[in-house]
């Protein structure tokens, strides 16, 4: 088993901090994205879609996605468990983790691939026919971010963690998409309370220097 | 506990058809979207979202995704499985899961949504401050459609179904997703043979009617 791993991407660090919230220590390959590493037929035979990170696993399959990859060690590692104690917290992490890839962390990578002239005709991350940017998208990508800050903290005042009680994967991916748009200078979200409390607790965490 | 579902729209169906294959009959509310009762204060008084699917937990939670509802249930109901079997199966399908997601479905839905005239300045599902339509992004949506269609063409020329051996709730979230881009007029992608036999294989299940 092989993990595909890259610096600096928020994709792959969701990954990196799973892993040292449970303990596992896993053989990684380095892809340097500033190269374009993942968009060279070398990476591209191993995983087609010319992202970061993937896992390579024994019998050849791939896992091509960061939160599949998560899972996929759930199953065989389930303690502690990150993506909910029973069925109702499976939902919730569940529901958390879609609105936060769909409402923030998509916002954030609208602005970046958008707005950034590294990425003309890659307005799309990985390997794609030629995508034009759309400099509107960045604006609606910035117009979401801050909607999606507001709701988090509303949220996030009477609940300790994204889910509910208890720290899930829906953490790491809110903090893994929240560091991504501070990183790209979009509006930080540190400056409303609940939202600083709870991010403050969490970089605390071994786990989020992964 | 009770499930509000709409007509027509993909989300509802989803968790309409995995209820279907899993035998569970859940109480029901429906929810008229064409006269904006989603968008009403007594619906986002139970799902502030405004989106469709929510369920109603009886201690007052809401799961308001449709995927989420779904793995709330799977935890409950695990037979057959529909998120995978072991694994390698549950980290494919969850890939492939985000995959129709990111790829496929959002490429439908910012076809529908940004070149529809209903929908000016609700260019987003649900409930947002006013989103602006941007027509380019109607276009970039059919292009990732058609190429979305290849690949998913290519897999299913070496696979009996989207996660691999066996039916799972990727097949489900693929098809919802194809029928819906086929409803609102993008390129039908049953042109593909691989597609077709897939297509027409899933549709003969009596879930699907659901």
């Amino acid at each position: 088993m092989k993990l595909f791993d890259a610096a600096w991407a928020p994709s792959p660090r969701r990954v990196r901090v799973y892993l040292r919230e449970k303990g596992l220590d896993i053989d990684r390959t380095v892809v340097d994205l500033r190269s374009g590493e993942h968009l060279q037929s070398d990476y591209l035979k191993i995983n087609p879609r010319g992202q970061i990170p993937a896992l390579l696993l024994d019998d050849g399959a791939v896992i091509d996605d960061s939160v599949a990859i998560c899972r996929y060690f759930e199953w065989q590692h389930p303690d502690p468990p990150l993506f909910g104690r029973d069925a109702r917290e499976a939902g919730l992490v569940e529901a958390w983790l879609r609105r936060i890839e769909g409402d923030c962390y998509a916002a954030a990578v609208s602005a970046f691939r958008n707005g950034n002239k590294a990425f003309v005709d890659r307005a799309l991350p990985g390997e794609w026919p030629p995508i034009a940017q759309i400099s509107a998208l960045a604006d609606r990508g910035r117009l979401m971010w801050t909607a999606f800050a507001d709701i988090l903290e509303r949220h996030l005042q009477g609940h300790p963690y994204v889910a509910g009680d208890g720290f899930s994967f829906a953490d790491i991916a809110a903090i893994v998409a929240i560091d991504f748009g501070i990183a790209i200078k979009l509006a930080d979200p540190r400056d409303r309370p609940a939202i600083a409390r709870w991010h403050g607790e969490l970089s605390a965490r071994p786990s989020m220097s992964a």
